[in-house]
């Protein structure tokens, strides 16, 4: 059988545009998984993984335009953008090589013996140590900073892993450009290209799940494909840790008293959020509780003079624009749900944004309604008019977990009057970002970020944006009676290495 | 159908001493895990979580004398053994207690707003938050430390999530004894006894891993047992963590030089390690590499002459006791296995220890050899004879995942002459404890300690020993841009709680 083609595609026009690839053998994943895991050697020292990192973003930088370039021409996201997207990466490259250097992430705890203890406790002394060679599967609307050289695979480096990426077929030229990249900064500190490998095609991506060599797993993508390599990576001879992103609804309560003291806001910020990015992002709010009171009318009424303003945009790619439209169509047939602005075809190749609304009593009970509690990718929200408190209650208690919940109250409520407080408990069961008068799109690099949620939103407790994102490649390990000469120098009391560490119990920084 | 009933059994005699329970409904099991639920809010202050820990270790200390009792008449360990246990067991509890008191495992991370970063980054507070119901498995072979107040309970409760735990049907009354004394703790808090559920029977196990309030679960036992429920974990809607240990050879390697220097206490040492609690341990040593010379030699008589002294001992129960003596025969069939002590039949209840030698070449190449690198749980341990470093390192790489590896070195390769510290880096990949010139058994309660490592030891990179085991039953949230009158305690810039954190990317004690 002939080697299936690769073929970058321009989603303005739906046209091939080149062909980039063919999809990788099974055997092709085996070498690049193997190339990946003689890697390993050359990422020990994290002065040169911080350095490595370093020069992965100045080499970004400096393949700057052509970058953004091939990028625009296979994703349509613009160049004001993805340039921004670009810096954001670069960024998040060097966010981590300062982590790598600071050490905290090595989590070293030493316990000299304590021959009082029950059991007595011997010499202790742990840190964490690189999982192996991690699996990245890109996502397609994020085509640098959750792909090639993304926060999955800056976090895996950081950690010491080699990756091995399997490509989105959305950006498959893109992505090897950012890996010939890549491949440039290592070779700049003796790093072997193998180091990151690239991989395409949807065979190839299950194939590399199970790997024996492969030891952990990053996915951004949809529910459907990514419960499907979690089920894979549980399902191994030997299981392996698989952090996916899978999808969000993202709701956004919206308290009587904030509608009255700023509907119009409100309804303007939430139209420029869902419509963001021509609705692709996995943060986009796609469930609004709105009062349906004459201030929830004036919120709708924002929200409609924003959305009908809107430019149409096109979408990632044409199985996308489907997917969309049918979403839509299928959601407003809904008896009682209303399309103040409908979403759906602009022209041939875009969309144009709209929303919905319907009584929050639907969506109280199983049934039909329940589509509406489902993540629809694209320029559309639903707004459901709550009558009370008990309403939204129920509704919330009927949402699946989430990447992010966010509340918008009045500036009583935010001053500690009113239901403030208990509402931002209520909304932190539901996901692993809580935000307060904000909105959910733009998901800053931080120590602090949280990019993660209950089920579906992710599949483990862990986050895919921030520093913590690097802990999901290790795993402790701890000696026992080791003498120091056969430590390493990350265990020893005299700390040569400056990290900070709990040592005997107390913490040092 | 009657419920099933549940009797507690001698071990010593093989007889049924008293009916104590019967097996849990799944409307049973529904109950207690909803109790466990609803009681979520008494754990929520760290205040009354730290004094019901430290009640629970006084009170088990006040019923000791009635618990061992209890402990031995179901499971034959013995008063003293078992009085340790206990002593070991209150001490984790009080160890948690502190853990909860200081608060880093929260890990708060604050970071105050900052335009100038790409994208810009606003108010982001992180800290940790409990995720609900925990499932706990207990252990057959440590009646008081990994069953119903042990590791997974006093970690979990630490956390703030209240337990269920599926009773090991080795020791259903003292299990029950032992639920009762921590609910009593519970009550001089004013926390409700569903904090503490407590079912028997196999069905119950897997009604438990499969309902849908229950959010994590922890594990210990054998690996068919234990993936089974791992698989059932996966398989759910919405997946959940779980944390397994499940089983391993914990492979011990003696040098030459070693051999050579001290040969005859190594031999001791192995002895005692390996018939300690009548090999019943998880990180029993299943597997020695040693010299096949003169020094080895000395080895094996000293170790032959130890384990020939040692008296025969009851398992903890008898279709442990039919797979022991199984488990030696099968393995001491294989041509060029020897016996220079024959494990096997003591009484007719009771074993006799013993160990088997084969040329460390056999073990090699996949094949019938296979069988003496898989773990048999009793007073048992195979002896692999190596020639060269060769056949050790490809002994090594054939390994599955275990708890512990241990290297015996000389004192000049302690002191970083010859091989030591390569030995060590060998070790590492293949287990969470390594040891240096020491012996698994033993697994002291620190805040360093790390018991897990690559499957099938455990079923994730946790740990169910030592300060770190309570992150596995916690997750993080993020709250951006929320008023100070909002947020939580813990996430205040003024830090009224005196948590460690991090805080604008600095650390802070």
């Amino acid at each position: 059988m002939a080697a299936a083609p690769v073929w970058s595609v321009d989603p303005r026009t739906g046209k091939q545009r080149e062909q980039v690839a063919v999809e990788a053998t099974a055997q092709e994943v085996d070498a690049a998984v193997r190339a990946a895991h003689d890697a390993r050697e050359a990422l020990t020292d994290r002065t040169v993984r911080a350095a490595f990192l370093r020069s992965a973003a100045d080499e970004l930088e400096a393949a700057r335009d052509r970058l953004v370039e091939a990028a625009d021409a296979e994703t349509a996201l613009g160049p004001v953008r993805l340039t921004g997207e670009l810096a954001r990466t670069c960024y998040q490259l060097r966010a981590f090589a300062g982590i790598v250097e600071e050490g905290a992430f090595l989590d070293v705890v030493i316990d000299h013996p304590d021959d009082t203890a029950t059991p007595p406790v011997p010499d202790l002394r742990r840190y964490k140590i690189p999982l192996g060679v991690v699996a990245v599967y890109s996502a397609s609307n994020f085509p640098f900073a959750f792909s090639v050289a993304g926060g999955d695979t800056a976090s895996a480096l950081a950690a010491g892993c080699p990756v091995v990426v399997k490509a989105h077929p959305d950006h498959p030229a893109l992505s090897e450009l950012v890996a010939k990249v890549i491949r440039r900064a290592a070779a700049r500190h003796q790093v072997p290209d193998g180091v990151l490998g690239l991989v395409h095609g949807f065979e190839a991506g299950i194939e590399l799940i199970r790997h024996p060599l492969v030891a952990a797993a990053g996915f951004t993508g949809s529910v459907r494909g990514g419960r499907a390599l979690f089920d894979e990576a549980a399902a191994r001879p030997v299981p392996i840790p698989f952090h996916g992103e899978l999808g969000s609804l993202n709701p956004v309560l919206v308290t009587e008293a904030a509608a009255a003291e700023r509907g119009e806001a409100i309804g303007a910020g939430l139209a420029g959020s869902m419509t963001l990015g021509v609705g692709q992002f996995c943060v986009k709010p796609g469930l609004v509780l709105a009062p349906a009171s004459a201030a929830g009318d004036a919120l709708l009424k924002s929200l409609t003079d924003a959305v009908s303003d809107t430019d149409p945009g096109v979408l990632l790619d044409h199985r996308m624009r489907d997917n969309f439209l049918a979403g839509v169509t299928e959601r407003a047939q809904l008896p009682d749900v209303e399309s103040p602005v409908t979403a759906g075809a602009g022209g041939e190749h875009t969309v144009s944004a709209g929303f919905l609304t319907v009584p929050a009593e639907r969506l109280t009970r199983e049934g039909a309604y329940d589509l509406l509690l489902e993540e629809c990718f694209g320029p559309v929200t639903v707004v459901a008019r709550y009558t009370d408190e008990t309403q939204v209650r129920q509704v919330l208690s009927r949402l699946p977990g989430n990447l992010t919940a966010t509340v918008h109250v009045s500036s009583e409520e935010a001053a500690g009057q009113g239901r403030g407080a208990e509402l931002v408990r209520d909304l932190t069961p539901l996901a692993g970002r809580v935000l307060v008068n904000g909105w959910p799109t733009g998901v800053a690099v931080a120590p602090a970020q949280h990019h993660g949620g209950p089920y579906p939103a992710t599949t483990s407790t862990s986050t895919s944006v921030g520093g913590t994102a690097i802990e999901r490649w290790l795993r402790p390990v701890v000696y026992q009676g080791a003498p120091e000469a056969l430590l390493p120098p990350e265990l020893r009391d005299d700390n040569p290495l400056g990290l900070p560490r709990r040592f005997n119990g107390r913490l040092e920084r």
